[in-house]
């Protein structure tokens, strides 16, 4: 990157947050997929101010933009694939304020899930999406890549949350999307044209969120299964009945064994693990929860119980939440995808799923979990990316995952993770020509020059047209 | 219109289809605004190739195309104010299945949101948005305009419940937006931005809605007071009770007077009018409405009293639902607005909106009812439209409503009618500039030649670029 770029930087936001220290740049090149890419230079920005002036400097200079938070992405998303700027939005994290009458909290992009849920809780409020990746992902990240999590059966994604957004153009103007109340249509719906956009349109400096009062109790079940395919009814089934669940999970014999040890959990020896919650007043919680495990049990479960207290409901979901984290330590590269299918298709889906690796003499092992309630599953892919044949293999089985699986069976490419770099080359299989160019009409609009996160998925897929900046 | 034009547009749709006559003419020339405005010709298809085939000819004959529903419109929203065609989508009125193992209810654009929910009910489901109109509205206009109604303060508006369209572009092209599933990233949101977008974006001929299991039970309480202000106030409390009510409805003295008379419901006289309504199991449905019962006594009701069977809920329904209609019977002309402020801002907007009356020396009246839990008024007027100095009071009342109400408080100039024409000047003041632009863009996109719904105020504004056609 040239030299007055990099001088010009450090009048904007100071010597100590433009960083091009190639261990520091080594530190942004990767997330959770088996990508890497570098970036010129690492900018940490921490007001609206310095936002927009170093966007609108690269957007004079054709220099590509990365916003980063947590990097907890699982899609390549804040990859700088065309090298210049990552822009690290953690530095802006502050909780702006949380008004009571309008169920409305204001914050930074930088503000971490599960501390916002900490704040929140002494009001008696909680942020419902809950991604597994709650500790570290960012409020950011959340809205650019419309997180979900265990509790969007019932409460929906970050996008049903959202209210309003303040976030920079590339050319540096300043917008406030949507409004400060909690219905409002008098504009085409930017916020959650924003939302899910994966840092492709506009930076994010502001959000605004409604809230949601804490429920007064949790009821939660867990079934074991010594068979996938009733497992797979048994969801199809607990999803017809009448009852909303505020989670619907799903676990196979190699995440439930690996998460289960993880969690310091005794639990069988099974091949599939269905945690089901509900929650509301005492009385409703237990109520549906008696529904569901009435519905469940006409599937054969081997085995199912009722967490008896916080500890053991505890135990059961950092067993869930810790799945990814669990499965990678037994594996020196592990990849997690992400599709959806109907809701009725889940049996056939694991089915397929189950069937990968031997296609690939078993070089590669799956494990898979996932929100089940929602149709959105997480096959894991356990190998080694060092050894090509083992790289090879995961590539193809990942053909697979979305052209034989998720778009065979009328699903989606991708339920919560987003497109990023690892889903590139489904998004037109998906949505057609037609859709890839409206979209990539919407992204000249805002972004004329593509200097926001280029070398994306969304909107171009992989046969989009060039996007060098 | 040119002859040959209707030639080809009989050969399309048939003769029978096709009118332009002028009493039918007429029939299409008003919604429930004070604006009229004459079609060239009526067109009626019924399928979506012949859509497809309308408005490619539009489109390459640079025809302007008012897609229009049941007309129930509050805001100008369907008038065809350039001419051109108006083309009625209430002949593609099919439900086409309900799939239950995936929620979801797939349906044509001129379904009714009451025949959705008849439909649903034999199922145990329904879907939640709840226009007072719901007798009238088409499911295609409460896309287009993201319709909310009553229990949108639980269960939010049309936007939360669509999961994909199949939608035609002013060129012919066919589009499916969305997924199949609950739950999808892999494409910029052109689903959310389709809906609210007016039919300024694309016509709609194929809907996928989620539904929502029907709650065991109501319980439903009304409130009256004798001070408006401490009406206000018990909103703000009970909406900061931690019990998200199912409804919150609120009525001031005029509208309660007429609409109890229309309803046969005998109600003291007093000045505001609050209906609560909790459900979910039958426990929690009377615990959370005991908490909200206690939350607005401290407000010193007047009056309170439980619905204590269906039929009591009915009616109380009956005169919230009928307001409007009631309304309509006391004047010539009634014209209903639609603003949102921060909860926390009602005592002051009802404050405001009471007083505007007298600044034109009582010309027009005011009656002010709407959804009170999510900010949402719909100040009603009464007046003669054929006397000048009413008609021209009017306006400058709007004015007032959306300038000095709904801005000056923080607020949107519509939650859930929509721009149309009747709020046209105030977009811009909204929104500002850049945000003007970008929807702009947004709408070059869609349709480069304008021929979508042309001369509203969403996207262009009342100060937007020539919009000719």
């Amino acid at each position: 990157m040239k030299s007055h770029i990099i001088k010009r930087l450090v009048e904007i936001v100071g010597v100590e947050n433009v960083n091009t220290d190639p261990a520091e740049i080594y530190c942004y090149s990767r997330d959770s997929t088996p990508f890497q890419y570098f970036a010129d230079v690492i900018i940490r920005p921490t007001n609206i101010a310095e936002v927009s002036k170093v966007l609108k400097l690269a957007n004079e200079n054709r220099i590509p933009v990365y916003p980063r938070g947590s990097g907890t992405s699982a899609a390549g998303s804040p990859l700088p694939v065309k090298g210049g700027m990552v822009v690290d939005l953690t530095r802006m994290n502050r909780i702006l304020g949380f008004d009571e009458e309008n169920l409305q909290v204001v914050m930074e992009p930088g503000v971490i899930c599960d501390d916002l849920n900490e704040f929140l809780k002494d009001y008696g409020y909680f942020f419902p999406p809950d991604p597994a990746s709650s500790s570290a992902a960012t409020l950011g990240g959340m809205v650019a890549n419309n997180s979900a999590g265990n509790r969007a059966i019932k409460y929906g994604k970050t996008k049903d949350w959202i209210l309003w957004l303040e976030a920079v153009l590339p050319g540096g103007e300043i917008i406030h999307t949507g409004s400060n109340t909690l219905k409002s249509v008098s504009s085409y719906d930017l916020t959650k044209l924003l939302c899910g956009s994966e840092g492709t349109l506009a930076v994010f400096t502001k959000i605004g969120m409604r809230v949601q009062p804490l429920p007064e109790a949790y009821k939660t079940a867990m079934f074991l299964f010594d068979d996938l395919d009733r497992a797979g009814k048994a969801i199809v089934k607990a999803r017809a009945s009448g009852v909303v669940p505020c989670a619907m999970e799903f676990l196979d014999r190699l995440t439930i064994n690996t998460s289960a040890d993880y969690a310091g959990l005794d639990i069988p020896d099974c091949e599939a693990m269905l945690l089901i919650e509900t929650d509301g007043t005492e009385s409703a919680a237990e109520k549906e929860l008696k529904i569901i495990i009435e519905t469940v049990e006409k599937m054969n479960p081997n085995q199912w119980k009722i967490a008896q207290d916080e500890e053991e409901r505890n135990s059961l979901w950092v067993a869930r939440k810790s799945a990814y984290a669990a499965l990678a330590r037994r594996s020196v590269t592990t990849t997690m995808e992400d599709l959806t299918v109907p809701i009725s298709k889940i049996p056939e889906a694991l089915k397929r799923i189950q069937k990968i690796p031997e296609r690939f003499d078993n070089l590669i092992r799956v494990a898979t979990f996932g929100h089940a309630g929602d149709g959105n599953l997480h096959p894991t892919f356990l190998y080694d990316e060092r050894v090509p044949e083992q790289r090879d293999a995961f590539f193809k089985a990942l053909k697979i995952i979305y052209d034989e699986v998720a778009l065979d069976l009328g699903g989606s490419i991708t339920g919560e993770h987003g497109v990023g770099l690892i889903r590139k080359d489904f998004v037109e299989k998906e949505h057609g020509p037609v859709e890839m160019s409206l979209m990539k009409g919407i992204k000249r609009v805002f972004d004329p020059h593509n200097i926001l996160n280029p070398g994306k998925g969304k909107p171009w897929g992989s046969t989009g047209e060039p996007e060098e900046v």
